[in-house]
């Protein structure tokens, strides 16, 4: 079966990919939609499935990420791309300068269209922040995420160990139970 | 002729009431809608006026309004609702600890439908932030906004003296003159 992944950041599709291998045959297709304001990833997510349906032929999916943290109740969450865009990792450490208490969860959710019914997987990775950015992979706050059982941040942890506890991999790994049956 | 203002905000609707006295007979309506993500006040006004036209009886204008910070590239920008209710002013000051460019713009946004058309005002209010808050009139960012030409935080002036320099004031000032016609 084919599935598209309407997405234009190739980064993402690819990490989606590796799980979904001999599962579902995934495409990346890119077409720009319009996404609401809502304080939960979940609501913009199926938001934006329904914008999309008249829109796309066949089934299709779509993902949503952001991090929240505790101490900052739940910002930058379902804005994070544009907080990142605007103030980066560095703003947020700048606003938990002083402070302790550090625990951050990132949260993926999936809306699938498939043969004409809508579902939502989420998947969560809970954490803390570091003190200060360090490494170079990944992309967005993962220089300043250490997932709970590492020691390391998502930017140092190496693709595969990443790939096995990260909010998206469980979101993947939920959406390819679900096509599996 | 009357206008609907859609909004649940008492304080949006007195202070537009202010300046539309005479011109045109202002209700408030309460009726929820979704707002884009966007990165601009006026793409997320125009679009919120098109989803709201088969919802509302009559002419309604809606009132979109945010503060941008130069250093920190334009944050919270349109996002200023969500960031006020999570990290607040004092977010604000964190983030611009050491920063001695202190540029910032609010600005408004007027989305009106009016027999059958739709029309944009913009009024915006450029000044600088403060290095603490101060002043406990106002709302949301006021604390920590003083205009340029005055000495004293959107919080501290009087009402008055707000209305005559404030961006919603600016905005509601273009609509005002547009009825007039």
């Amino acid at each position: 079966m084919e599935l598209k992944l309407i997405t234009s950041n190739r980064h993402k599709f690819e990490e989606m990919n590796q799980k979904l291998k001999g599962v579902v045959d995934l495409s990346l297709y890119n077409q720009a939609y319009p996404e609401i304001q809502a304080d939960t990833a979940l609501d913009i997510a199926r938001n934006s499935l329904t914008t999309l349906v008249p829109l796309i032929d066949g089934n299709f999916c779509i993902e949503d990420s952001g991090i929240s943290v505790e101490a900052l109740k739940g910002f930058p969450g379902p804005y994070s791309s544009y907080v990142y865009r605007t103030i980066g990792w560095q703003g947020i450490l700048d606003l938990m300068a002083q402070n302790p208490q550090r625990n951050a969860t990132f949260v993926s959710v999936i809306g699938l269209y498939w043969k004409g019914d809508i579902h939502m997987f989420q998947g969560s990775c809970e954490g803390t922040l570091t003190f200060e950015g360090k490494g170079d992979q990944g992309f967005g706050f993962d220089p300043i995420f250490v997932p709970d059982g590492h020691q390391l941040t998502f930017a140092e942890l190496d693709m595969e160990t990443k790939n096995q506890v990260s909010h998206r991999s469980r979101s993947t790994q939920l959406l390819a139970d679900f096509l599996r049956k």
